[in-house]
């Protein structure tokens, strides 16, 4: 017997077939014996119709009526998955983020939880009813509606898993769990069966989108095990339980498994690549104390996130190329900035580009292994790619290349980091 | 200054667009220095496609789950319009069922208002905040949402007016008032100004569809002063108030009307004509006591609502016809029931006939003034109307007639009774 919360998306519960299909997932956990709570968000395409009517009706919405609106959405959808597994023959009812409730801080159309209730819950659950919970909304102190941001719904399910004491928490998403890298372009990517929250965060940073940050954040806040899923099995028949996804544990957990033999220490987990980013180039900037700082203060002082660095050998005496990556969607926004400071910070010219990808290798493993840099820097040496600028954390190497040579990149780094499965697909 | 209730159905708050003309005549109210709480319904269309929801998850489905799902189409409304109010630079706020609250019995998706908590909405109206209030939707004892049946939001609105001490609850509807008679068959109807409750209700049993009937008993038992108003005014321009709607109050508001000259005492308020009805005719039965009383109890037992009843002299002696009506929809059921008795009660034949009508005509004046009835006999027979049955009540009479003829005999009551305006069209 295990008490476990299930997430499912959108995508999942868009029309009541789909929802029965759910429901059918989640009657097979709990006719096992486990205590279940599910955590659901809108049918796929009801919040943008809802976040639309407020626009609509006030452009400058107030969000505490804006939260009223579109917290509609998971309230339809946690009655309709509560109706269809009574259809079912199952104990289920829906609990309103008042009615627990989900305490959050006030901060309307992107709260926060404080607090969660759990003891009712808990209650019903072991009566054996099947608890049925929207996800992203919540209640202020003042006792009104509040909700938690777009994607909220992980996040949700995420605190509910640590409230109520869970073994763990099930996200159903419509891809099959967490891979060692793009399977669009890796063909022989593996799903990965474990993975630590930190290279989790990496991993969804630099562009693995399965999970919200913030959800794996609180997940490793509390030592939620996190598990990803998907939803969308064959014929909807209940074997989703055996299908293995991908289980995000705690550094000692995973330590914990590389004892007992059942995963393998690997110096990377996975490989990661990001074409959302721009480098820029600022030519023959005077090379003396204080310069860089000059530069980069402005840039984090207007909220633009400044990733990768490099300062070149000057070609002149006294004079140095400063070289560095922003997100493309800031790119305007930093280019003007310079352009604005250009006769104080002294340089020649701006050069932007916006085709480039950053290609990241991540792994816990890192810490223990040495030459991973050295590896990564060979294989694509050997393929004749050219690293623009490096960027490195404890269990990261990132690197800036032509966007152009991205998929040639992240080939050659799963065969060289050893993570290319037997056969093809996973 | 006066505080007042207004309710918009869902025909006019079908849209953003649509919202933003409500908001207009609510926003009217307010810059008039009234203390104004609107009550809305949810957008047309919504309910149903939220009940077909409902269905499809479970055709057996639980109400309480039901009510959390439905719920939400006023909730939705509630938000948007207190937001478009925003816009136009109005202080507004919604208010849920659960957080006045709008205490209900827990007779899921057929509740009924058993308290009101007025306070906090009379401390948010006093300080100027127009509020705005789901109709329908109320919560229980143990904190779940209840909705009040389909149309339950006009009864909602009469429920919050009595909780406020309103001075009056506005009711726009897609018609602006009630006439003395159907204006599609008599050009010449006019608008009612003032109708008692008593009238409005013997009107509304008849067929005149402006006010759920139950929320007219409601506003007559706690004295609200209701007025139907139209929201379909031209060019959405504010200014409704200043259309002359009806008026529906006390009998002794009516009085007091009278003795100051507002208003002139007629006979006869209004005309109201039923196709709905069915004639039933059991010939040759026995003459003899308890005869009627046999053929009656078993029909009121099943929950047949039987309206008029004549019984004829025989033409045989110790025989009898009785002629009685009942509601089409319950015919069939009706003539089962008399066939399966047919030896029990002795009569003849059952004759049935749907192809008649009721007209009614309603008013309190019946009370002072005499010879009513004996106007309506005379001014039919002068057209060589057959009435084929006739029931009365203290401030009504009915008759049964021919139904081809529904449109002559209203035309010719109307103009018996000087209801004609002077103008065509009102």
């Amino acid at each position: 017997m295990a008490r476990i919360v299930m997430k499912f998306g959108g995508t999942s519960v868009a029309g009541t077939e789909r929802i029965r299909r759910v429901a059918n997932i989640v009657r097979a956990q709990a006719a096992q014996g486990n205590q279940v709570a599910v955590v659901v968000s809108a049918m796929a395409g009801e919040t943008d119709r809802l976040v639309n009517f407020c626009r609509e009706a006030n452009p400058l919405y107030d969000p505490a009526e804006y939260d009223v609106v579109v917290s509609s959405g998971e309230q339809v959808t946690s009655g309709l998955l509560a109706l269809t597994l009574q259809a079912m023959g199952c104990k289920a009812r829906s609990w309103l983020g008042w009615q627990l409730p989900v305490r959050t801080f006030a901060n309307h159309a992107n709260a926060r939880v404080e607090d969660i209730e759990g003891e009712r819950l808990i209650a019903s659950m072991e009566a054996g009813e099947i608890a049925v919970i929207p996800g992203f909304q919540g209640v202020s102190e003042t006792q009104r509606i509040t909700t938690m941001g777009r994607g909220g719904s992980d996040t949700s399910a995420v605190a509910m898993a640590a409230a109520i004491g869970a073994d763990r928490c099930d996200i159903y998403t419509d891809v099959d769990g967490v891979y060692t890298t793009d399977p669009r372009i890796v063909a022989r990517a593996r799903k990965i069966k474990y993975i630590a929250y930190e290279e989790m965060l990496e991993l969804a940073s630099v562009g693995a989108k399965v999970l919200q940050t913030r959800s794996v954040s609180m997940a490793m806040k509390h030592n939620v095990r996190l598990q990803v899923l998907s939803s969308f099995v064959e014929d909807g028949s209940p074997s989703a339980d055996s299908l293995p996804g991908t289980m995000i544990v705690s550094e000692s957990e995973m330590a914990q498994l590389l004892e007992e033999g059942t995963m393998e220490r690997q110096s990377v987990t996975g490989i990661a690549h990001d074409k959302n980013e721009a480098r820029v180039v600022l030519t023959r900037v005077p090379d003396k104390p204080g310069a860089v700082a000059d530069i980069f203060t402005p840039l984090g002082e207007a909220g633009i996130n400044v990733d990768m660095i490099i300062q070149n050998v000057g070609r002149e005496k006294g004079e140095t190329d400063v070289t560095f990556t922003v997100p493309q969607a800031e790119l305007a926004r930093a280019q003007a900035l310079l352009d604005d400071r250009r006769d104080a910070l002294g340089y020649n010219r701006v050069i932007t580009d916006s085709k480039v990808a950053k290609i990241s290798v991540v792994g816990m493993g890192m810490k223990s292994h040495t030459g991973v840099a050295a590896t990564m820097f060979k294989a694509l040496a050997d393929r004749g790619i050219n690293v623009q600028a490096i960027s490195t954390s404890e269990i990261k190497v990132s690197v800036l290349i032509d966007e152009d040579e991205t998929e040639l990149a992240v080939r050659v780094l799963h065969t060289a980091y050893g993570l290319d499965a037997e056969d093809e697909a996973a």
